[in-house]
């Protein structure tokens, strides 16, 4: 995401983004409430410049169906409190071992490891907070925003994909195996993303469908360019260190397939998405524009 | 919990707790689902001859007030995920260090620091799911469901007190912030194990206060028999390394106000909560005896 300024999907991040921040400022604990150390900890991670890809992925998916954007802004937060507790939690030494993220020092870094072990925990059980007193939209049974989110998070999703992904560090593992991970580790909570803001707008099962498929494309895009960033990219373009994957033997579709086989499949994956997006209504033209972004982060 | 198989409150866990075991037997990923490790860390912990003191605690408000005991068996075995998850954190070499729990070795020493914290995290996230799916008994709105738990469990409640007992290790802390860390690291989560059972029952708001007023006391004096216990006792009969929290220099009623003071603190409250007990209902004889139990293990 870092070209094309002007792009409608830049142009859509823009517009939702600060709705996303302001509602994340307004749903987490203060710096100054007790325990201080923990809050601070949680808004050093959630406001640490994250591209806010998942809740603006619900916001569109809810905009799209002709849902007010309005409806779905504390769930998209929710998104972020997930994501951003996998990410403290992926970084601790017991996990990935990762000193920096997003160009800025990792949280057990700062705050110590049993800060950052807190925090974590904090941010899921603050989105499931959240998730209990958020507007509901179209949807008719509270029920189903718990299930769709907690379904995408757990042993089925990203937990446990991130637990393969320990698992098969140094390890033989067939390329269809590190998409199966793939799918789980980043690929169930972007669906789970659009899922839930579709579902707040009122989609259609069809439409529904739709987005699932487009989802299930661009989070496995997502994640295999991801890694090729981290082959040949500079800290400063991915904030991490270079070549962290390689010098650690994770399994990714680049250390498994190869590295003009990823690009090629990232490439397929994404030209599939691109054609689903006259099935995802009003926001087609930002979903097209995000295939563009993903492909062009490819070369 | 040691003596007197035959008072009322343990006749009651003879009763209740077979089918919280089922319960959780029955929601908990099977061990042979893939991540196996990850489903055999969780399994390892929740299946490691816990008291299933909440959710009898659970139960038995919910039979108190006139419920159905099946309504609350689901959110009862939630209860227990969610301990479970903080018994397994709280052990973390980045958190208290400790290497056995309940006369077994720590899950992270067992499956590894990564996929124990995975299981803390895949545990969490399985509570909320369960409460997603659990019957409602006499409560109309789900989400109140998710508010107690998520409340209890927060930055208000057991994550932020853990994350003050971290804060207090080695200072001066006075006995009144210590009680005021026990009220939200153990005392929220066993009050609200009343409180759901009894909201799932259908108490009547003033039974709700009565359950929250003798809630409080057994928490409190809950935690303060308990470090009693890590003074004075053997490994066999807790479980955990004698003294290990007067090494850690862990701020307890015990190491902040002395012995003889926190012994009689605990008597006084449970005193009281033994006065509470006419007020709440069915189970009267079993709230008590669960007191004589707790004075007993002071002594």
């Amino acid at each position: 995401m870092t070209s094309k300024a002007s792009s409608p999907f830049n142009r859509a991040l823009e517009r939702l983004v600060p709705r996303v921040d302001r509602a994340l400022d307004r749903l987490l604990p203060r710096a100054t409430q007790e325990p201080r150390t923990l809050h601070r900890a949680v808004r050093y991670s959630v406001f640490a410049g994250g591209k806010r890809l998942r809740p603006a992925l619900c916001l569109l998916a809810c905009e799209s169906v002709g849902g007010r954007v309005g409806d779905a802004v504390p769930s998209a937060a929710a998104l972020e409190m997930i994501h951003t507790f996998s990410l403290i939690h992926d970084d601790l030494p017991g996990m990935d071992d990762d000193d920096w993220r997003r160009g800025r020092r990792s949280n057990h870094v700062v705050f110590g490891e049993g800060t950052a072990i807190l925090a974590g925990d904090a941010l899921l059980n603050l989105a499931f907070q959240t998730l209990a007193r958020a507007p509901l939209g179209r949807i008719r049974d509270p029920r189903v925003l718990w299930e769709t989110v907690g379904d995408a998070t757990g042993t089925n999703g990203m937990i446990g994909g991130q637990a393969l992904d320990l698992l098969y560090e140094g390890k033989r593992v067939s390329l269809a195996r590190v998409l199966a991970m793939h799918r789980r580790k980043t690929g169930a909570l972007l669906r789970a993303s659009l899922r839930l803001g579709a579902l707040i707008g009122g989609a259609s099962p069809a439409r529904l469908r739709a987005f699932h498929a487009y989802g299930e494309r661009i989070g496995l895009a997502f994640q295999i360019t991801d890694d090729l960033l981290n082959v040949r990219a500079s800290r400063r373009q991915t904030g991490k260190s270079v070549g962290s994957d390689r010098r650690k033997g994770k399994a990714t579709a680049a250390s498994r397939g190869g590295v003009a086989a990823s690009e090629r499949l990232a490439a397929r994956l994404l030209a599939e998405a691109h054609a689903l997006t006259p099935r995802l209504g009003r926001r087609e033209a930002e979903f097209a524009s995000l295939t563009e972004t993903l492909l062009h982060r490819t070369r």
